[in-house]
């Protein structure tokens, strides 16, 4: 760790996160925290996590897209008592895999590694069947699998991570489910979701099944199990409710670690599957993903005269925030990309041409792993009764 | 058959049944059938069930108390061609089994044998659960296996009869729970079953669980099943419902037969756990019941004298329905008591000790048989994948 990183990530956040689909980023993920009520991460946990990771930081949590918590302190706290945590996150399987989901995911195996901790990974096919119409339950199982097969790749250890397939939901998840939603009014999920007379009662149910990953592990070992819940901080208004129920249900409070949006590659936005011309698929050739790159939009200036005089604008470039986030883990070298870019020594198509190797690389390697997963194997490690 | 008891059922119904907790009657469930636009049952049905039944009809359905249907006469249709209904009812366990509860089973019973057709039994343990903030899930499991005894006790044939235990909810039956859902959105649910804003988001998801069983037999064999549904006519709102959704998932719409309610020992109202004097449990001892039938509420007047004089009042009295509804089948018996009471020779005692020696004797059978049944029989019926 250079003396840099051993700053706290707000601090790093200041000078250095601006998210380039937002002009006020930093000023909105603070509010966003205010709103909330959640806490940004700060150097005390950073410290302790590097207690366990032989000071090691992974880049997403040292350069903080992962940069706000519920109640990780008390998951730290937990764990030096000798309690350990459980990991919980998931995802919505209505399509194919892209980096944006891949990222909490790399995050998340992390965790599981450095604390050496189970996870339980939640398929929420029936909340995309019930809320899509264009999805039937096939479509949404089928994406399921496809889905587990990335996040198998990603490296998870397969001995400590669960499925649990919504689709496939078990007695036992079902009565949690129902001892939540005892707890929860219309009123409640109205406020908190924005559901209307129109909503179908399915989809009121929902929260019921998403909260209910916090209490399976306890139910399971027969004893209270603290939780951490990886996952951008959009999906914090779920374990809101959670958290309100969980003690009149004699269970812990799930805690979480908060991840901004991972951008898509064009201007302004997350990567989102409904624009797939910016959006990198672990199911795209390496030769697609390469392209779409090339095709990304930059913090280039209109011509290269202007470039050259001006420099270029790495704040608004989504090249630089790739690199930032996930391909560049050396500061160094990132820092002196940064300062070349400023002082318009580098041009966009160097950039895009590194970066789109960079990613060839990555996703062919993660497709040499996805390939080995099977149906089996999956069907394996959902939990089934 | 007499020649009286060919008349149709709603002929009768208009002569002789004046329940004895409403002043109006037969007006009010004809009301009622026109109100929830149900049919009442006429000859055709009964001549073509008596076709089946070797020409005995049960007397419940004979003396009316089942009196109306949706499609059963598609049911019957259906049976000519070749293809067999299921039977679907069920029981929501919030306490121990009483007679009003027995009598819809013990024709469900005869329906079974005279058709020689499976049954789905379901125990709503999560909806009364949901529904009652004094009962916990550990509690409405207990009363479902209670009450499992008395269904078991009734005399359906094991090999034909499947329990469905909500709180032990498989996958395939959550799904098909889902798939109803997201067909019912909560104005209809709020319509139909006055859910408000207060209302919790798991007695708002429950008619999908209510109406899974309807579809349940057609995913587990693979081929469209005809349902038919014996119930109090209180909960045809379900069936309303599922009707409307049944098509949009290419299953048949459920049918049903209705009964009227059962009534309770005092005057008005039917038989409901919530006044446990005037109500026979399954675990009264013999000696209890017949004491509260000795309680019981009678056409008898002021004085002896007054009796003598004017006569009794048979439709006000509830052990004259008794008597009507289950404990004399003899027509003609049964017209003398009637006789008899009107021209002021019967003395209400007499009825009363009459009727609790036969009270007393079924419900000492009924428990022989109910200690028969144990935990793991009903365990081994539950329906587990």
């Amino acid at each position: 760790m250079s003396k840099k990183s051993n700053k706290s990530i707000e601090e790093k956040s200041a000078d250095m996160v601006v998210t380039p689909w937002e002009v006020s980023g930093i000023i909105d993920y603070k509010k966003l925290v205010k709103k909330f009520g959640t806490t940004l991460l700060d150097k005390k946990e950073i410290e302790t996590i590097q207690k366990y990771s032989k000071g090691e930081l992974h880049l997403l949590l040292r350069r903080g897209l992962f940069f706000s918590h519920r109640d990780f302190d008390w998951i730290l706290k937990m764990l030096e008592k000798g309690e350990k945590f459980v990991l919980y996150t998931g995802r919505g399987p209505s399509g194919h895999t892209h980096l944006g989901h891949l990222v909490p995911w790399i995050f998340t195996k992390w965790l599981q590694d450095v604390f050496d901790v189970e996870l339980y990974f939640q398929m929420t096919d029936d909340e995309k069947f019930l809320f899509n119409q264009n999805l039937s339950f096939s479509d949404t199982r089928n994406f399921a699998f496809e889905n587990a097969k990335d996040v198998l790749a990603v490296g998870f250890d397969p001995k400590k991570t669960h499925f649990i397939f919504d689709s496939h939901l078990t007695p036992a998840m079902y009565r949690i489910a129902a001892e939540v939603a005892k707890r929860v009014t219309f009123s409640t999920a109205k406020a908190v979701f924005g559901f209307s007379n129109d909503s179908n009662i399915g989809m009121i149910f929902y929260p019921s099944i998403q909260a209910m990953p916090c209490f399976l592990p306890s139910v399971l070992k027969g004893k209270n199990v603290p939780i951490l819940i990886p996952a951008a901080i959009d999906q914090d208004p779920y374990w809101r409710i959670t958290r309100d129920v969980a003690p009149k249900l004699g269970y812990y409070k799930p805690a979480a670690i908060h991840c901004k949006f991972f951008p898509g590659l064009a201007e302004g936005g997350k990567m989102s599957a409904s624009q797939p011309d910016t959006c990198i698929f672990t199911t795209d050739t390496p030769k697609q993903a390469k392209k779409k790159i090339m095709s990304a939009y930059t913090g280039g200036r209109a011509t290269l005269e202007e470039q050259k005089e001006l420099g270029g604008e790495p704040d608004k470039c989504i090249v630089y925030w790739y690199e930032f986030y996930l391909f560049e883990s050396d500061d160094e070298k990132l820092k002196q990309m940064r300062t070349d870019c400023l002082a318009g020594k580098l041009l966009c198509g160097f950039c895009k041409k590194n970066l789109a190797e960079k990613v060839h690389h990555f996703i062919g390697e993660h497709q040499e792993r996805r390939n080995k997963i099977s149906k089996e194997m999956i069907e394996k490690m959902i939990i089934k009764e």
